[in-house]
């Protein structure tokens, strides 16, 4: 069972005395955790907008299902959530089982005046599923839509609905030989329509980073019809369609049907630990290997805080695991030539390490948001951000967010803040740094604290020439500053497009446009 | 000095008699070329617009200017010019020298109500440096901004200013020791400008394919405003600005600048010819080759016609060119591990060859055009089209285009085609066939003839679920066709975007949309 308020499945969710002991390690947090509201003791709001009988059969106002599609996953929504802040919750819960229906839903929607919200998996950590301003909302949840319609084993390629989560989505591909490789953090809670529509990042570290590059086309319902591109893997035919509709993060229709590339599954892999006295030397040999043409699966670069975090150092040294992998060929060779560079670079190789370290690493990056919740409860500040810049800024970037954050942290909570980075995809022109903060709040106080302290990242990251995002997206929560990223011509080009393609403005209202 | 009718400089056409010679093989033709008009007998439409005071000393009327930008350098083209039909040339040719000439250009042209068509190196094959509407027209040659800005050799990328050509760009890197390695078969005549806004491929066969890999912002300026976007090696912050450029065929400005991701120069290289018993063998071997993840530099597949004509092999089999490179590494077991693929597909290895086989294949590559204008002086049709499409279709592609274009020649011209197939690029999920058709023409029927074979052959793609373009563009020859294949909601959304940011419609009208 799902859990309406945090992270994943309510089995997973750690216990009190778990919350407790986590919160051991940070001074000053209270000694019990907020308690998890009862959902019947939630008052929501009395649903605003009925149903057409027609599609009532679809519909649902229970408080679970309100409650749980209230927001996304971010810490600002979990500490909503825990203190039953549901202000705003949709007046309506859609779970359509096929593209008719979702046209059925966007035509009431826009007689009644009433925002349309798409939900995939309901991961954002960008407020990206909540609706802020005064219309009536309807979530619209596609995971009814959650199927693989067609294996091309010759193109290797596949037709998925939207709405397929990642664990359904390689379950279905797994009797092919097949898989998407793409993992991003929220893999087991979030869809192939929600990837599409926020660009996510998978856990390619070079080349294939972005979902965007595994897309042949893509199949969008909007409020005036369905766009349907070609089924190519290449084309010069004008702008390319997909590309406009990637990161359109439901403003412009609802995301169905995508032909995604996929790949015979790895058999042959190899991986190494590499350590460094500094991160900025760990970042140089990342930036040689990576300008090589190495192209390894796995080139994380932690930083000594994250490292230590992670267990993979605890001499103050940063870590670089190394990985590559191949379906087809051994990549010991690879492997052995990525190490040498870091040697290069006074890089020290770790004895080498089979696939568990990998594993287990895999398993506790899964783990973290569960953690993070937890911490949440004992009233810590605990989040992430991320960005890309390109290499002559990185070092610069990296001390700049860790200086500025690290004073907002000390203003707002009075406490000093740990902030770990590590880089979790690179590219032969720059990395892309996430970062953790970790910090004391005051009860009662997480959200503006938290508000506060993310304002200060946001614009150390612009300041110093990095994206608002790499991968997380938009959404409502990074608008101030996409607003002063993005060029005005293209937001005026979005807006034109959207008044075509969405007249009555019922798709997802306030994300990436005012 | 450039040709005004043809391809290149005008030292390197063919002479009247080596035209006599090339034509010698092909059955039916005239005996004597068509003669090279004199631009003094051109007798041009007088210019219908005057530039005021201001932009007068930036633009040109004389006869060699216009007629020089009357039409690209598609076979169409050539034809017209050899037979002096130039009814429709620019009034004026202007050489703006900085981004705020342009702005002032642009706003002559919305107050003139004269339209406006970006002229980089002017090879455009589809139709789209030339204007075909009732309205005066002006040809925005961005020659004189062919700079190279800056140099960031620690994140190896460069700022280029939008009309430099492609050896001018290579010699303002080599003293960096680097290399932009985009060598589209126009590489002389093609400006970064023009790669961009027409999405050219270049000569890696696999992973980095069209200039869109290469691009890390652009500088856009609309009728409205200055587009730039954010700097950065990769970003998730909403739709893509550049993907959104990228393509856009001057339709909603003029590219000015843009940086990209260039590299060390490869010092490292391995390439061998395969020979196979059949095309599709060979297809079945390079699909297995792309698939595994060696990504060859050069991945070229010639068909027993093809390979015939280039001299690869005389023996109706079709034949492999592979090739690996690195700046860092050695690639022979690269080399190696794809020729041994090749074999388990019925593929006989010839002898390794140096690099020179790779050079001297690359200069009749770039003299091919050079040959295309004499054959047309002779009244033969010689013309390329090109496309992509998935590998479940590509035998039957091939087949059904061969016969149709076949059938089509035929009908039209009563003798029968020479149509061959080579791959330039490919990719995991498939290739993009690149076919030559040559036939005896009519002499002044050549024009109407090869209009009624391409209309064949576009038919052919698009039933066959191709696309009209990999890397040619739109332009206004495949209009028709785009406006099959191109999503109706993605065409009023890219209408809905110009008409915000040309509101007085003046830039490059024709091209992409009605």
């Amino acid at each position: 069972m799902r859990s309406w308020w945090g992270w994943g499945t309510v089995d997973q969710a750690v216990s009190d005395d778990e919350c407790v002991q986590l919160a051991g390690q940070l001074p000053g947090l209270p000694d019990k955790p907020v308690p998890v509201p009862d959902l019947a003791d939630l008052d929501l709001r009395v649903p605003r907008s009925e149903p057409p009988a027609g599609l009532a059969p679809l519909c649902s106002t229970t408080t679970a299902d309100r409650a749980s599609h209230a927001y996304g996953k971010a810490y600002r929504d979990v500490v909503r959530a825990l203190v039953g802040d549901l202000a705003n919750p949709p007046d309506v819960v859609a779970y359509p089982r096929a593209e008719h229906d979702i046209a059925a839903i966007l035509d009431w929607a826009a007689d009644a005046d009433m925002a349309v919200v798409p939900y995939g998996g309901g991961s954002s950590v960008v407020g990206g599923v909540e609706y802020r301003g005064e219309r009536p909302w309807l979530s619209l949840d596609l995971s009814a839509m959650d199927r693989v319609l067609d294996v091309d084993t010759t193109s290797r390629a596949i037709r998925v609905q939207a709405g397929t989560l990642g664990p359904t989505l390689e379950d279905q591909l797994r009797p092919h030989g097949l898989t998407l490789r793409h993992f991003p953090q929220s893999f087991e809670f979030s869809s192939v329509g929600g990837w599409l529509a926020t660009r996510a990042g998978g856990h390619y570290a070079t080349l294939h980073t972005h979902i965007d590059d595994f897309v042949e086309s893509m199949r969008v319902l909007t409020p005036t019809g369905v766009s349907q591109s070609l089924r190519v893997p290449g084309s010069g035919a004008g702008p390319s369609p997909d590309r406009f509709f990637l990161g359109s993060e439901g403003i412009l229709g609802v995301i169905t049907e995508a032909w995604l590339r996929v790949q015979d599954r790895p058999v042959h892999k190899a991986s190494r630990a590499v350590s460094f006295p500094s991160f900025p030397d760990g970042l140089h040999a990342v930036r040689t290997i990576v300008q090589s043409g190495l192209n390894p699966a796995n080139c994380r670069l932690l930083d000594a805080g994250e490292a230590a975090l992670s267990g993979a150092s605890t001499d103050g040294s940063s870590v670089l695991v190394l990985g590559f992998e191949s379906a087809h060929f051994r990549v010991t060779s690879q492997l052995d030539a990525a190490v040498d560079l870091a040697r290069d670079h006074g890089g020290t190789p770790a004895e080498p390490s089979g696939d568990d370290a990998v594993g287990s690493w895999r398993s506790a990056f899964l783990r973290m948001p569960y953690l993070r919740d937890g911490m949440a409860r004992m009233s810590a500040i605990v989040e992430t951000f991320e960005t890309a810049c390109t290499w002559d800024k990185a070092i610069e970037l990296y001390e700049t967010v860790r200086t500025d954050v690290g004073a907002a942290v000390q203003r707002v909570t009075g406490s000093p803040a740990m902030i770990n980075c590590r880089l979790t995809h690179v590219y032969p022109d720059g990395p892309a740094p996430y970062f953790t903060v970790i910090a004391a709040g005051t009860r009662g106080s997480e959200l503006t604290m938290w508000d506060e302290i993310k304002a200060a990242a946001s614009d150390a990251l612009l300041t110093n020439g990095a994206t608002i995002t790499h991968h997380h997206a938009i959404g409502r929560d990074h608008r101030p500053w996409y607003q002063r990223q993005r060029p005005d011509p293209f937001a005026a080009a979005l807006a034109g497009a959207k008044s075509v393609l969405d007249p009555a403005g019922v798709m997802n209202p306030g994300v990436l446009l005012e």
